[in-house]
């Protein structure tokens, strides 16, 4: 916010913006209303429509207006269960789920009651690091590599703990795969190797799979699967249901750790009090899963991973460095190869390129310094979102399940996106 | 919660409880379960139904799936300024309107991002203290009495913030009426008066009006009126929408303090980033109003102020001390006459007299302390809500609005209530 007057602002406040997913379509929208032809790939939300059996069961449960319990609906608390129990085959209780109003906000929540460090590789989600400096904490960001994958090594971490000559500090590990922003995921024997230092140090890890249906291959494995007695997962509607703008997230919780579960909802109980009675009713069905819901998870995981292998080619071809996603709907770029030739039109950092491609070609993505990469280094993420979702699932519902999608698909159906990655690729080379 | 453990929380999270409200709503459940009766006059839900229009919108808009807007959907925002322009009288802007997750989070985000001091009379609504805990904020309560109808006094304030020396010193002071926990509120004189010195003082007001359209006789009026300049009107649809579940809160804000709406909204994008979609769709509904929903406000009206006045009248005749209610659904009798007699029963604060009383007759109200008052004062939070409000409404609806209810209204439709209030009389008396 642009301050110009006396204010009464708290110092961990003052200057602080709203979250650039956040600004940035909303700057789209503005564009957009001035005429402007914008390619919306800032806010990564799914493009795809909420299963209709889910918003059945909205309509059917309309007039549901009791308060909740803070820590969700019964039914709801054991769906999630079952969800993770069918979908992870990991052993969760339903007195161990946690509804909230969107994961980012127990996020939040778990940063403001856990007392310790907390350790963030990057490129990271944009809010982990705002949300310590609201309530004024310090988080320690560790960057990854391209040349890796974009993933932490359980090297550097072993190396980081041990430097700090404070084996049991309490810590808490914030891991997110498929990623945003990259959509990468681990290996299973990664994740396992990530495990045995976790549980060297008695590390918390909140394990953020919010994308985990959205694994194109639909083999998303969790870390709890090989650290079940430390591990936070987190999960929600958001993405694998399309449903970003309904806010209903999920939290899991190891036994051991239910003294943070208590205290989440204790501050829950003071600030958001539960989430939407009629959403938490409606979400039963989506936790719930069943053909329907499997079927179209098979759809749009199919549709996405056509469309990621087709843009990671028009990147790559252009000369910019990008990994083919495993999942999700992310493209990390890495515009370094391209790094003298942007220089001379005075694009040195990832602020710069991403301000000047949104003036020239109508193309919004966001600058890697925003998932706390180095300001100079030109990456970004792309969000390959703005196409007809709902047109997209139909097409690709005439084609049986165990056929390709034909090449021209992606140029039909997402044809918006493909064309913006385009446009991209031209402008760099321009 | 009870630690037994080794733990990781902060020491502002170490021991908070989850709010009394809730958790004795859940308590009551829990009682029900094991085959006791309770009366659960603990949790201030509205008995009502939400208006069968605004139910209709929610189905209309069930698929309603994309991120809106962090301070709200724009439609939203217009009818919530609409609301205040038709219903206070006030020129309410819709962009200085915002929209939560209840105005419970709104206050919790107001109290992280204001830098000032902040002022609270008690009895005062039981969230507003461990909030300011939460974050670390110290607050100052100051007491109110029986004798002047629990109302804040201007020369009260005045004295208060002249003896800090400290004239400008930034301060936000919280005002509720009608008032939960007593139903009371104020006279337009004494707005007027509290205004002259927030005025003197350059305070800004949160000025919490959730209860507004409960005002029995429809004849809220808002300090707002007298004091426009810094005044931020709380509101939602909790209450008098009967949608308490539904989780949708509004603060309306002056020009001058679009500051904070903005530091606000700042937060809210990085923590819960904006309400339900399907319900701010709804929400546009009921805070347009109309025809069908007036009537539904005044019937409910109708039936609360019978009820109250049934109440009032029984506690008094037990010798017990309770103003009549001027809005909402509160009671908050004060057992002081009868400390002698209690005492005897090893009766001495408020939480001795809850907790006996629970156990003794299965009603459940709240403690005068979780509202702030001394732990010894014999007062607590009765909220007259347990009977079918559906089926009292549709009694009322039989009967014109210009016609009073019958004196057998209340026994015969909300008679758990009453029943529990004379359960309460006799066992003071027994």
């Amino acid at each position: 916010m642009a301050l110009n007057g006396r204010v009464s602002l708290n110092m961990s406040i003052r200057g602080l913006n709203k979250s650039p997913t956040l600004f940035i379509n909303e700057q789209s929208r503005t564009l957009q209303s001035q005429g402007r032809r914008v390619y919306r790939l800032g806010l990564g939300q799914s493009p795809f429509p909420v299963p209709p059996p889910v918003v059945d069961s909205l309509k059917e449960h309309a007039h549901e207006k009791d308060y909740l319990p803070v820590e969700g609906l019964r039914e709801l608390r054991g769906a999630v269960a079952h969800f993770h129990r069918q979908k992870d085959g990991l052993n969760v209780q339903p007195q161990h789920t946690l509804i909230g109003p969107g994961s980012k906000e127990l996020m939040f929540l778990l940063q403001l009651v856990f007392y310790g460090e907390i350790y963030i590789p990057t490129p990271c989600w944009v809010s982990y690091v705002p949300q310590a400096r609201i309530i004024g904490r310090s988080v320690q960001t560790f960057p990854t590599s391209f040349d890796t994958r974009w993933r932490t090594l359980p090297e550097q971490l072993d190396e980081t703990f041990e430097s700090e000559q404070d084996t049991y500090r309490p810590r808490l590990l914030v891991l997110n795969y498929p990623s945003n922003p990259d959509g990468g995921t681990f290996k299973p024997e990664e994740l396992q190797a990530i495990a045995e230092v976790a549980r060297k140090y008695e590390v918390i890890v909140l394990s953020d799979e919010i994308y985990g249906q959205l694994h194109y291959k639909g083999e998303h494995i969790s870390i709890a699967r090989y650290y079940p007695e430390r591990t936070i997962i987190s999960s929600g509607l958001s993405k694998w249901c399309g449903a970003g703008g309904w806010r209903l997230g999920t939290f899991s919780f190891p036994p051991n750790l239910s003294y943070l579960l208590e205290a989440i909802s204790a501050v829950a109980s003071e600030t958001y009090t539960s989430v939407s009675a009629p959403i938490q009713y409606a979400a039963v069905k989506a936790f719930q899963g069943g053909l329907r819901i499997e079927r179209y998870l098979w759809h749009i995981r199919r549709i996405l991973d056509a469309l990621a292998t087709c843009l990671t080619e028009i990147l790559t071809q252009a000369g910019i460095r990008c990994h083919k996603p495993d999942g999700a709907f992310y493209l990390f770029p890495d515009f370094t190869p391209l790094a003298e030739k942007l220089s001379k039109r005075g694009i040195t950092d990832s602020a710069d390129l991403c301000h000047h491609l949104l003036n020239d070609t109508g193309v919004a993505i966001l600058p890697g310094a925003d998932f706390q990469r180095p300001p100079s280094e030109l990456t970004a993420r792309l969000a390959f979102v703005n196409f007809n979702g709902a047109e997209a699932l139909a097409a690709s519902e005439t084609i049986p399940l165990d056929q390709p999608l034909p090449a021209s698909f992606v140029t039909k159906w997402c044809g918006n996106t493909v064309e913006a990655v385009e446009r991209l690729a031209d402008w760099t080379s321009g």
